[in-house]
Parts: structure tokens; C-alpha cells; sequence
């Protein structure tokens, strides 16, 4: 770290991200195996001697290994145009991790007291070995012919990686959305090595309107010629048309109506009057989503998304583990959890929440759950951090030992 | 009409779809004159002899002229494929119109009473002059050098047509969605030719989501490489993939949410377990969405999808008439009003219609608004037939003198 950047009250300061090969191959749900497999991974703050001061922190569909901190290092593979960071959307941070303002000294998840570790997710695009990787069996990316992966096995890839760092335990296991949906598979798979999961804007399955809308998406990458049926790599082309549509329908799910209402009403960009035409942003709303489309496309892999997409919306837990009934998935469970949901969140809703936090209570297990009124709809659990901070410090608060 | 399909109750039996073409130029808000300009248009019914009976219907963004009765002739112009009949998607009916639960003998726009009128609209691809039509100053289609079009050149193209059939006063101007505009349009631009409005489902200004999912939409179809800039005509292409992405995001939000979940849940289409497959539909909604797409592209030209998506987004009484005021725009209507919203509609949310509603009665004019509650979002105005039928009966009970 930078002395200067360390210096900064509640930054973690520079970071970079690192990456490890793991030993052995990964079993996958599809019944293939995958190998070889790098993970990208960072870390903040100290591994306890009795290394019992874990957190392992889950990423969403666009994050990456780089939660916390400013990014030093340039991405080793996965990228197309190599662009450092994650450029958080809606985030002023060049550089900035997607969960900076949750991870740090002080911060929700303290880095003076805990071990922070973040990785990219398998089929990532951002380090982690996915569809842009290449192929052992061809020298090439692997494009569509990547295996179908879900949410355990990328929660499987991240035991594999954590044995290979020597941690056995999870102080605690924390993410949003996809996040929230791995640490649940935590602690369903791993049951005996996680003693707390904080699961943010989550969800056990997505809902089918959510189901649809990722759909919509992947059928507008696919759809997309450029797409080359997966095989895009080399070609000097991607799917950067399709996968804009993708990133906004993507976008408008994240935000509220009236949190769209509140941002940009119905203002025209230009002038007081409409301009009479089709193929040009006219209201304030349209020039925003075409930026995000844009600017997401020169960051992001397209075969990434899919993959991830299509992971989060198989993820289920009542049809994995419990034969279609939620309190039998969740009967193996022995970590405390934490669930946090976001009144205007229609994507993955309270609702949702409280499904999973009945079941645990049928069950007799620790759970709280904690509906936060806030109006920007999922991406509250990027958001609202002030107001998350507080509970899941008062959660961590008898988690680890030391630090 | 055939003898067979007359006796069928509340039928208004086997119907054709007739042409007018406008003696003289209709003048566009954005500045330009269009000419030559041909409506497709049907009647149910019969014309009193004082011409006091004549309701107008409007239709919403993907209807046509034809809205009651069976189809018994081929479309003149405008679709690529030369389908016949809007195959209204949901509804049973192969050739039946697509407000046909609507319209007859008996039903709410009782054709017993009045001359029902329905036509398609400006810029339409079912008969109407729109993008697909032959530009005279060229001699092939127009594409995207049709003007950009507003509900008020809609409703003047309307209003331009009656005339040539020498109606000059309507009972009722009625509509859902986008047609739920052209009849407030109406009202605002004639007051004194407009004795009643029935706005279903609609706004007096879609907001900042629907606009949106708008853009959205009409993105997905420009980024379609096929869509050549607008001039796809006579290529033996057309930008069926962008525009089966613009139909599902469509499609999504015109449901809502419990009855996508009520419907589908997150039924898998084949088996009892996941496939493994990014490219194959695997939930039973997935599978829908595509068939949605698939029949829309059939039948619906990507361009007049643009301009009318465009003139829904446009579409803003308070700014177009009351310098931002809704109730100044609305000091001048006349007519009385019904409102009908649904509960579950959360693209033309009731708080629209209650803004309406309430700007009327500031101005102490008739107004009344229902909000049935109903779970199927958006769709209801062309789903709850049976419980929009007493409201609008007994609101046009006095509407007209003689049928």
C-alpha cells in the first residue's frame, strides 16, 4: 500500500489484485470438470493467527475481485481492452472498489478486526477463469463451449481457493444479490465452515419476473450477430449492441420508478421543446441509459454475463437442496444469518427475504431481517451503506476472535 | 357480413377492413404536411340519422383497425408477410378483433346504439400511411424519412377522416394505452366536437420507467444491424431479432409481476432439473417470451413500432397544452370523462389517471375514475372485459340519442 493512500481514514488504501491456480480441478453441477482454474482475488486487512478472522465477500453479476480500495494493477486476462477497475457505475471512484464504502477500518466489514477476502467469480471476466479464458483442449477461448456453471459451483471454486490460501473457516460470508445468493449456498454446502452469513437484496430463487427479464437480456446478446454463437474472441468484434440493451434493461431493474421519477422526471436534454426524432436520446433518462450501456460494454465480457445470468437464474435453493420445500434446503444450516432487503427493491424483493427468514425461524436457527425503507430500489445494497453499516457491525459484533 | 357469423350473440360477426384516402394534406406537429395519407378503418353498427351516435375507438401501440368481429379480408399494405389479421396475442381468437369483448350488440361500445369506428393510426403497418408506405417523392417506402409523428397528428389524421366520412361530432372518443391518449388528445384539441372520453389504462404523460422500457425498446431494434438505419424494405431483411427484444421487454411490462408468477412460477419447460444451457429456453416463461417475439415479428413492422413508441413517450397534455400545467391544459375540454385504471398496471400506473381526475374535478368538470382491482397489470384493458362493461355502459347510457 501507498503510504498516502493508507493514510486516508476508513480506505483500505492501494490494493492489488492477485491470483492463485488451484491445484486441482473443480467438479461442476453440468458433471464436467474444469481445469485449469485461476482465481483473481484481493485481500484487506490481517489474517488472524488462528486464522479465525475470515470474511469472504461475494460479488453481483458486473463485480469483480477488486471490492475495497484503490486498484494499482491492470487486469491479466479476461478483459478485451484491458481497463483497470471495475468503474462502479453511478460511483464517483476511478479505480474504487464496488464495495468501498462497506469494507475498510471502521467500516461495516472492519478491516482492523477482520480479514477480508474478495474474489472473482467463476466465469468471471475479470481474472477468474471463464469463457474468455483459454481452452486447454484447443489453445483457444473457450467461448459457448465454457460449461454451464451455477451458483455452487462457484461457491465450490471458493472453497477450493480458500483451501489453497489455508482457511479452513468463514468468520462470515457476505454479498448482494448474486453475492447474497452465494453466501447462502455457503451455508447450505459448507454448513460446518461458516459461522455467519449477511445476504444482501437477495433472494432463495429469483422470481419469474426476474427470470424473465435476465432472459430478455441474454437473448439480447445472442441475438446480437456479433455474438458469433459465443465465439466472438479474436474476431475484433463482441457483441457490444446486444449487451447494451442488455446493461439497461439490466439497469432500470436495479433502479425504482420513482427513483427514476426523482433523477430525471420527464426532462428533456436539449431544450424546452421535443426535436422530432427516433434515433436520438430526446429525455434526460434515455441519454443516462445509453452511457451505461456504452460504458459498461467496454468493461464487461458478454459471455460473462450470460454465464452469470444464467447461474443466478437456475439458482434455487428449495429445488437443490430441498427436494422443492425452502425449510428442508435450510435445515443443514448452522451459521447465524443476517438478511438485509430494500423496501423499493422489486427485483429481488423483501418479500423474498422474509421467505428465507421464516424458514430458518420454522427451522429454530439465528436469523434477523431487516427491511430498510430506502427509494433506489436494488441498488440500495451499493447505496445505502451508511444505513447497513450499523447492523451488520452489530451482527459481526461476536464474529472471529480476534483481529 | 355472413349470416352465420351475424347470429352468433354479441358478435358483430364477419367484418373487412375498408381504405380512405384523405383529399388533402394532413399538417404534422414537427412542421412537415404528409400527403398523400390513406386510413384503414371499420364500423360496427349504423350511423344514426342525425350522425349523433359515432364513438371512435383508438387503438394502443401493436392493434389496428381492426378491433371487433372477424376478419374476412387480406391487409392492402403494409406487412411484410401479408398476415391477415392481428393475432391478438393471449386472446384465443384467430381473426378476431382485438377489442372484440369490447365492441357488439350488448357489449360496453353496445353496437345496438351507436356506429362504432375504429381505425388504424398514423404511421401504422395495418393499412394506414406510415414508414412502410410508399414515399411519393421517391416511389419506394418511406423508412425512417417518415416524419416523426404525435398523438396530436393521430388524432388530426382522425379527425381529418371523419370528416371525409361526414361525421363532425363524436358521443364518445375511446381507447386504452396509447389510445386512452388520442381520445384525451381529442378532447383537448376539439372540445367542441367530443361529447365524451374513456380513457383506460392511459396517462396524461407516460413517466420516467415507461419511458424507459420505451427506449429500450426502440433500441434494441435500431442496434439490429438489419434495421439499415430505417431502410430495410425490399432487402429480404428486417430487424426481427431487435424487435423480438423490444416485444419481450414489452411484454414483461405490460404483466405484471403476480401474474407472470401465477402463470409460469419458475417451472422448468421439459423435466424436473435444469439442462445446462445458455442458449435453449429452460422456464417455462423463457419459452413464452420467445413465442411472443416470434409471432410479433410476423406481423408488426419494426419502423411503425419506432414512431409509435416515439409519440407514446412524446405524449405530455401538461407540456403540449398547459405550458406544464395539466389542469391549463385541460381547461378547455368540455366533454365528460371516464377514467378506468387497474390496479396491477404498473407501466400506466391509477396515480396517472387520479392526476387527470383530479386536475378535472379542480376545474369542475365531469369526471369519473375507476380502479378495478385486478391482477394483470397493463393487459387488464384488454383482459377485464366483463368488469369494464357495466362502468362504461352506464357511463355512455346518455351518450348519443339514437342507435
Amino acid at each position: 500500500m501507498s503510504s498516502a493512500a493508507r493514510l486516508e481514514p476508513g480506505s483500505v488504501g492501494s490494493v492489488e489484485t492477485r491470483y492463485l491456480d488451484l491445484p486441482t480441478p473443480v467438479r461442476l453441477d453440468c458433471g464436467r470438470e474444469l481445469y485449469p482454474v485461476r482465481v483473481a482475488y484481493e485481500t484487506y486487512g490481517t489474517l488472524a493467527p488462528g486464522r479465525d478472522n475470515v470474511i469472504l465477500v461475494c460479488h453481483a453479476l458486473s463485480g469483480d475481485a477488486h471490492a475495497a480500495g484503490y486498484s494499482k494493477t491492470p487486469l491479466q486476462e479476461g478483459t478485451r481492452d484491458g481497463f483497470g477497475a471495475a468503474d462502479r457505475d453511478g460511483a464517483a471512484g476511478r479505480g474504487l472498489g464496488w464495495w468501498d464504502g462497506m469494507i475498510g477500518p471502521g467500516k461495516a466489514f472492519d478491516t482492523d478486526r477482520f480479514f477480508v477476502v474478495a474474489t472473482n467469480l467463476l466465469g468471471g471476466c475479470r481474472g477468474t477463469t471463464g469463457p474468455s479464458s483459454t481452452d486447454p483442449a484447443t489453445g483457444r477461448p473457450y467461448g459457448s463451449d465454457f460449461p454451464v456453471v451455477t451458483v455452487a459451483d462457484m461457491v465450490r471454486t471458493e472453497r477450493a481457493f480458500l483451501d489453497a490460501l489455508g482457511i479452513e473457516r468463514l468468520a462470515a460470508v457476505a454479498g448482494g444479490s448474486l453475492g447474497g445468493m452465494q453466501a447462502l449456498e455457503w451455508a447450505t454446502l459448507f454448513p460446518d465452515q461458516v459461522d455467519a452469513v449477511v445476504a444482501i437484496a437477495s433472494t432463495h430463487a429469483l422470481h419469474p419476473q426476474g427470470v424473465a427479464w435476465n432472459a430478455i437480456a441474454r437473448d439480447a446478446i445472442m441475438r446480437d450477430p456479433a455474438w458469433r454463437g459465443g465465439h466472438y474472441y479474436g474476431t475484433g468484434l463482441a457483441p457490444d449492441a446486444g449487451m447494451g440493451v442488455a446493461r439497461m434493461v439490466g439497469h432500470v431493474t436495479y433502479l425504482s420508478a420513482p427513483a427514476l421519477d426523482e433523477k430525471f422526471g420527464r426532462r428533456l436534454q436539449f431544450s424546452d421543446d421535443i426535436r422530432y426524432t427516433i434515433t436520438e436520446p430526446e429525455f434526460e433518462v434515455e441519454s443516462y441509459l445509453r452511457h451505461q450501456a456504452d460504458s459498461f460494454v467496454r468493461r464487461f465480457d458478454a459471455n460473462t454475463y450470460l454465464y452469470t445470468s444464467r447461474a443466478l437464474t437456475y439458482f434455487d435453493l428449495a429445488r437443490q437442496h430441498g427436494g422443492g420445500s425452502l425449510t428442508r434446503a435450510l435445515a443443514g444450516v448452522s451459521a447465524r444469518t443476517l438478511l438485509i432487503a430494500f423496501s423499493s427493491d422489486w427485483l429481488y424483493p423483501p418479500a423474498a427475504s422474509a421467505e428465507i427468514a421464516d424458514a430458518l425461524r420454522t427451522l429454530g436457527k439465528p436469523v434477523e431481517l431487516h427491511v430498510i425503507d430506502a427509494p433506489y430500489g436494488h441498488d440500495c445494497f451499493l447505496l445505502e451503506e451508511a444505513r447497513q453499516t450499523p447492523i451488520i457491525r452489530r451482527f459481526l459484533a461476536h464474529a472471529g476472535t480476534s483481529g
